[in-house]
């Protein structure tokens, strides 16, 4: 099954405690498109400036990515800027530059119209509605956001969210838009907003995904060293969605293998700056850190 | 195999979002021996006042618990005051009466000096160095400590860690006892000061266990409603060793499934007051949500 991701395409600027780097390929889409790429045939849809590096646009090709519904519109390419403090789990926006996001439309080329998984990364989620009369049905439409604009544009991310399957949030961002402190009754009022399955992000504690049956729990894989964290939740949506377009099911067996795949994703993500270490991973290391992650959780009752 | 648990009993008056308990039954021992009795003999050292309840006492003679140890001093119990905020992740402590507890030396009566597993539960660290001398060889030595003897203690503190198989600490502590931000690293450390087998607690998000040969992660239940947390990580520590003391063995697999009792036993402390919940439960109880847990754990890679 192809995905068409809709997205962000940005250069970023990071410092964390290990270094800096400058203008390196970022945004929800790059990372999703790309940690996606190990599953299955991935469709681009974004918008980038004329100074839109060819190295960057070759990091897409490279993985095989369809690169038609990215958008080259007169002007500088998104970019954003941002600073890590020691303990990783918060980060300070330095910069966001708009740029082309601030014009920009998304637009499926036909070829993209008969997608059977949609993924609706992180970008305005008025930009997100306009995608829905531009795909004829897809069999899964999932969605990611964030907390601005659960500030900003609550009318506009219920109207999507009504519209998906799956919905991605944090921790944070599940409590800040119901209210509840306590996980279970958040994700019941998410539930009645829309979709079926909500998967909870918490970063270094893990994911939990709640479906009409069950409940699953994974803990992120434990690294030595977090080099940069940025895209580790773009990541882990490409992983995630990428294992159940390669494995055609979305029963509980395979959502929660795609927990783990999505898990997997984010922690390659983190252990080198920008897209460095998701461009030219091996199905073996992929493989391999999956089995890790079993070993980790694996025990049995009594 | 019986289990000698060292530790505090105190009368904790406690205030949350959901209520407020005056001068209940609280006190490190006195959850981890009430939540180790569902799987093994406990003998208790500790000390009360003369105003300690009769009530309370019952509820030990109820669990079977071994109360030869249980000192009564003359003067009052110690006493411990806290508030949790709406989050319930943070506490302040309003008042700490030692009271008793002042001029408290654990004295183990001749019956307790060959028990197999020894548990020195949070007290202070010089505390817990006395009891070695009055202990024959036991098979696990096990501990648990707090943020306040890291500050004010460390010496003693790494004293008892020079001769303890397995310490309990939560995520906080450890990083506070070794400066370290990844748990990798700080736990590298931990074990570098004595125990082979370290147990990091994370309050809701799980707990982690580091053994030279593996690691383990495991969630914490998820609760529709956290009533008091007070006293869950001790009854982690009762859970698990009492596991531990059942199954006579403590190879990979059982310390694993010592992981699991640990945290449905922490589970059901937490839902309700003081140690309510965990003296009446029944052997189905905790085997039921044992299966629970690990329905919400269990997953394959391909």
């Amino acid at each position: 099954m192809d995905i068409v991701v809709v997205g962000s395409v940005a250069l970023d600027s990071i410092s964390t405690p290990y270094g800096s780097a400058e203008e390196c390929l970022g945004g929800s889409a790059s990372y999703a498109a790309l940690a996606a790429s190990y599953f299955t045939s991935i469709k681009l849809v974004a918008v980038v400036g004329e100074d839109f590096p060819e190295s960057a646009r070759g990091l897409f090709r490279r993985r095989g990515i369809d690169c038609a519904g990215l958008e080259v519109a007169p002007g500088k390419t998104f970019r954003w800027g941002g600073r890590y403090h020691k303990d990783m789990n918060h980060r300070d926006t330095l910069f966001t530059q708009l740029n082309v996001f601030e014009h920009f439309h998304p637009k499926l080329p036909p070829a993209y119209r008969d997608a059977p998984i949609l993924f609706l990364a992180n970008i305005h989620p008025a930009l997100q509605l306009e995608v829905f009369d531009q795909i004829s049905r897809p069999r899964l439409v999932a969605v990611d956001t964030m907390n601005l604009w659960i500030e900003t544009a609550l009318d506009d991310l219920k109207a999507v969210l009504a519209r998906a399957d799956l919905v991605f949030v944090n921790e944070e961002e599940a409590r800040q838009l119901t209210g509840h402190a306590l996980l279970p009754a958040a994700v019941a009022q998410i539930r009645a907003l829309g979709p079926r399955w909500v998967v909870v992000k918490k970063g270094e504690h893990g994911a939990l995904l709640f479906t009409p049956e069950s409940r699953f729990a994974v803990p992120a894989v434990l690294l030595e060293r977090v080099f940069d964290p940025t895209g580790a939740g773009d990541a882990f949506a490409g992983g995630f969605l990428g294992h159940l377009a390669r494995a055609g099911r979305f029963d509980d067996e395979e959502l929660r293998r795609a927990m783990g795949f999505g898990t997997v994703l984010a922690s390659f993500t983190t252990e080198h700056f920008s897209v460095d270490r998701i461009t030219d991973l091996t199905a073996d290391q992929i493989r391999g850190r999956c089995a890790e992650l079993h070993a980790f959780t694996r025990w049995t009752p009594e």
